[in-house]
Order: structure tokens, then C-alpha cells, then sequence
């Protein structure tokens, strides 16, 4: 997202690119899929699930019509499954940079990676945009992000017989300084107050690991760190310093709409205003689907998106096929949609 | 639906009333349950599943987000489970009849079955109207019907040993004479031409039960019946006597709008335009989701239904909460969500 945006020498050209790998992402692909509209997906995360897997990928939902419970995980695997006759070709790991309209019409998109696409039609459905651990505010501690710095680390493993220091107040801050007792040599937790934003029965539990000796807690706010001792400034204003192996912080993980910001699209409280009968954007063939738009009523719910992806599916039939009436066929009973999805003679 | 309406002496007082228990309808019962609005449902099928069930219970539906093959029974038990822990309150077999406007601001609604309703709010998920057998053209025929004139029997074990005629040229008349051919004595099939509508494949089976003398073919038009003896005239304008135990007909079935076209509502094309806000009606809190709506870029699938009837019961709640903010909640973070589906603690 930082890196500056240098396009390959040829853009991959597509009727359709997703900016996004959600649910609402993936559903986008199924409905362009029915209609014979193939398309690129780009997404920053390493897999797909957008927030749906990064924020609740093992929580129960329980609103997805027809699925009285299911996962954030579980969700976006059957999504998965769904779209995959379709094939859909993602590119992971890199962020859509810049979008401009071409003379001849077509989007021409970069990403961080360098990758550029040439399409017809362009469906944001980027949630609330990037998921961003919030960062500790010292000046000069960026440089040690992943030697001796770690922000919300994806698992305890590495920290096995280290001296953690644990910074948060959360939930997860919590469930993290407890899981690493049974894991690392020794485990301070720090927090700005002795206070907490979390459950009653996890601060339960961290309190008596403390009262038990097995973790201790300081009181106090970051103040320098030079990679292997962190000081802290306690509420007093003295300084301590707790030397350590590895400071993990969890100090809650928060969107950032990023580059579209500066796609020139309209924006309302970081929200793309739509049409309810195509979900399009002002900008013509840019679609907006799902968290990231607005429009009177909306509500940012995932079964919501769908709809919107379904009815912006059918408004790029009009770019993608101009000229060409598209009839509305039932997956139930058209013998082209199940050549389409691989099902034909399956009745 | 022919009967006229006798109100009960005391109408049942509801939050809201919902007309029709296919996909949509159910699914406008949980969002309204998530919300604490409680519901009553009328649906003029015996059970809950609507179109999706008469006309394809047992045929493969690809395109439910997140369900990447279920079918229209199964879609219909799965949204019976997810609604179950609002314990909706289902009147099956009867027809809403009327609706009107009461002083007070509230609907009156009476049914076929005399009962009445007075609701704050209703939501009208009626797809495309009732669905009704076509009936055979002959005077003086409905007389027979449940004795010896059946329109598309649920099961064919009654015409064990018995002589059958099966009436119609598509798929659903092919498969009943083809599966009558195990079951009765003997059976004749009539249809108006040589040839059909129906797959190549279930002709041809067809056609090799006539050639093995299993199954007879007469072509002609049924012009009368005395419940005994169906007698039919041909393209060359002969008649022929057909002896019988039993008429079946599967002449197709269509779906009639039915009273709804008669509660003053506006309509287009036999459809009830709605905003896209709230999905609300021009009538102030009647709604209406599902295939029965229109607006600008109307798709008549399941997945909008969904959406419509999300923003539906969120329309509701500033009539019966009024002056209330409802906050959006998730299913998979509001405790209070999860006591309502009965799964607090469960996490």
C-alpha cells in the first residue's frame, strides 16, 4: 500500500475486476459467473474471507438466510465452493493502488505488487476497507515489526521460552498474555489502566494468573524501545524498563479505507453512494457492493451485499454485452446455467 | 379463496402478519424476530416452502449465497430451523381475503378460514399469487375433482390396480403416466398433439413404453366426462370413449395474484410497487417482498427476496417502536441476539 504502483508492461485485460475477497467479493464472482462475465479478484489479505475470517473466522453467524449457523471460515469456504466452477483468478497479497478511466472507456487499475488490469467493469467490495493492526506510538519502533515487535502475532509458537512483554487492554490482549504463560519464560502485561475492555471472565482468569505469580502486570504507556528493553511510563510518571525477547501489542485492529479514498469516486463518511438498481457508482461500470457503500436505507448486513452484488452482476451485462438483451434464467431449470456450473445431466 | 370471509368475533392483535411462507416470507420472520417483532403467518399451501416447494422441492437450486446446492425443500426446512427460536405462529390452508384500514391506523385482515387479524404492520410474500393446477376446459368436470379427476396428485398410490388416463404433454404428464405404468392396471395417455414439451430423454422413455405396449397414446382433446368415461375428439374430429377409474391432469400450473389484486393496492403488471429504502408499499406499513414487488432493477430471485425483507422489518420497527432508535446489532457479537435465538453461552 506504501509501495509506489509500477504497472507491468502488459495489463491483464478482464470484463470484470473485484476489489475485495469477502463474502460479498465472492458472491460478486458467483452472480458474473452465472452470467457469463469472468473476472480477476484482488484482495491485501493472503486468502479469502476478507474481514469475515480476520475478525470472527471461528464466531458463530447466525443471518445468513438458509444457514441457520455457520463460521466466518465456514462461510467463506462454502462461498468458495460456490464460486469455483467459475474459476475466478485471484491475486492475493496486494492492494488495488490506483483506478483511472482509459480513452477507450475501460478502468486501467495498479496494484502494490505491480500488476495492472485493463477492465471493463470494476466491483468494489472491500468492506470497510484494509483490516490494520493499530500501531504503538514510539517513534522509530517500526523497524523492529517482525524481529522483536509483533502486532496481534497469528500464532504463539515463535515465543516458546521467550520474555514476552504484552501490550493491550482488550480481549485479545488478554487472551494473548494468558495463552503465552503456558508458552513463554515469563510474561509482563502492560495497559495504559488497571482496567480492562474485556470479558468479566477473562479478566477473572488474568487476575489470577497474576495473583499466582505466573504473569505479572504493569501499569503504564510505552514510552521508547530500542528492540530488546521496553520503558514504560507508569501513571506517576516514573519510567520503568522491562527487558524482553519480544513485545507482541494487541492494541485492537481497526479499517483504513486506504487508496480508494483517492480514486475519485464520491464519498459520504467514507462511504461510496450507489443507485439501489445496478448498486453503480457515479463513475460508470464502477460498481460499489456490500459495507463500503450507501444509499437511503442501507444497512451494512452481508445478506444485504449480496443482493447488491446480484443486481450489479446484471448492470455490467449492459457494458460487458452492449446491445444484447440477457434473459433471467433460474438455476433451477437452465440447461446453460448448469453447463456453467458444471452440474449439466446431474438432475 | 371463494369463500366469504366470516371475521372471528376477536380478531388476533400482532406486530405483524406476513402473507405467504415460501423462502422470503420465513426469512421476513427472522428479521423481524432478530428485531423483537413477532409474527403471525398465512400461507394458503398446507405447509411452509411456497412456490419453492410445489413446483421445485425435489430440483437442485445453485444460487443461495453461501449454499452451494440445497433444493426447494431443503431451503425450506433450513429457514424453518433458522426462524424456529422466534416461534412465528403459522395459519396454513387459508387465503388472506381483505385487507383495510382501521381508525386506529392499524390492518384488518380476514382469511378464507374466518379468522381475523389486526396488525401494526404486514408484509405481503406472496410470490407471483397462489399457484393453481390449470383445470381441464369440460363442463360440468369440477364435480369430480378428489373423486375420479385428480390435478397433479401428490403421490400415485391411490391408482394402484386401477385404469388411469394422464391428461397433459410435459414433463410433469410424462413422469406420472410414465410412473403409472408400475403402479395401475392399465393407462392411456391423452395429450392434444404428437408431441411434447418436455425432455428428450423422458419422450423417449415414453415413446418405448408405447412400443412395448405398456402405456397407450391417444391424441385428442378431452371434450366430456361422467366421472366413468372420458371421451376425447381427435385432430380429424372423431370422438373416442375411454373408459376410466381415474383422470389425471398435469395441464401446467400457474399462479394467480388472487384477492391481494382486490385490497386497493397499487399495482403494475400484477406487481406491487415498492421503495427501496424500506420496501414498503405506497400503503403506509404494508410491505412487500419477494417476486410480488417491483422497483427499478427487479430481479425476481430468492437472494433479493432476502435483502427486501431484511430492509422490511427495519422499516417496521418506526411503526411499532415508535420514536425508538434501533441499533444495528450482529448476530455473531450482541448477546442480546444471541438470547433471543436461544444461544447464549453457546460460544
Amino acid at each position: 500500500m506504501n509501495q509506489p504502483a509500477v504497472p507491468a508492461a502488459l495489463p491483464i485485460e478482464t470484463d470484470a475486476l473485484i476489489v475485495g475477497a469477502g463474502p460479498v467479493g465472492l458472491f460478486q464472482a458467483f452472480q458474473l459467473g452465472l452470467l457469463e462475465i469472468s473476472c480477476h479478484i484482488v484482495d491485501a489479505l493472503p486468502a479469502a474471507g476478507g474481514q469475515c475470517v480476520a475478525l470472527y473466522g471461528d464466531k458463530p453467524i447466525y443471518d445468513i438466510p438458509g444457514t441457520p449457523v455457520t463460521s466466518g471460515r465456514d462461510l467463506a469456504q462454502s462461498l468458495l465452493q460456490q464460486v469455483a466452477p467459475f474459476k475466478p483468478q485471484f491475486h492475493f497479497g496486494e492492494q488495488v493502488s490506483t483506478l483511472a478511466r482509459e480513452a477507450d472507456g475501460r478502468l486501467l487499475l495498479t496494484t502494490s505488487a505491480g500488476k495492472a488490469f485493463l477492465a471493463k467493469t470494476v466491483f468494489i467490495a472491500a468492506g470497510v476497507g484494509a483490516f490494520v493492526p493499530k500501531r504503538i506510538a514510539v517513534e522509530g519502533i517500526a523497524q523492529f515489526e517482525g524481529s522483536s515487535l509483533f502486532y496481534h502475532p497469528d500464532s504463539l509458537d515463535r515465543f516458546a521460552g521467550q520474555t514476552v512483554v504484552v501490550n493491550g487492554g482488550d480481549d485479545i490482549a488478554l487472551e494473548t498474555a494468558i495463552a503465552l504463560t503456558t508458552v513463554a519464560k515469563q510474561v509482563t502485561l502492560v495497559h495504559r489502566r488497571d482496567g480492562f475492555q474485556a470479558e468479566e471472565a477473562t479478566v477473572s482468569a488474568m487476575r489470577a494468573l497474576v495473583a499466582a505469580g505466573q504473569l505479572a502486570f504493569k501499569v503504564g504507556q510505552p514510552t521508547a524501545f530500542d528492540g530488546k528493553q521496553l520503558q514504560i511510563t507508569t501513571p506517576d510518571a516514573t519510567t520503568v524498563d522491562l527487558p524482553l525477547d519480544a513485545l507482541v501489542a494487541c492494541l485492537g485492529i481497526s479499517p483504513r479505507l486506504g487508496p480508494i479514498a483517492d480514486w475519485g469516486l464520491e464519498l459520504e463518511r467514507k462511504q461510496v453512494p450507489v443507485d439501489t438498481e445496478k448498486y453503480e457508482t457515479r463513475e460508470r461500470g464502477v460498481f460499489a457492493v456490500g459495507d463500503i457503500n450507501t444509499y437511503p436505507g442501507k444497512k451494512k448486513l452481508i445478506v444485504c451485499g449480496f443482493h447488491e452484488a446480484t443486481l450489479a452482476a446484471w448492470g455490467a451485462t449492459a457494458i460487458v454485452f452492449p446491445g444484447k438483451a440477457v434473459p433471467l434464467q433460474y438455476t433451477t431449470t437452465s440447461t446453460r446455467l448448469h453447463e456453467l456450473l458444471g452440474v449439466a445431466g446431474s438432475r
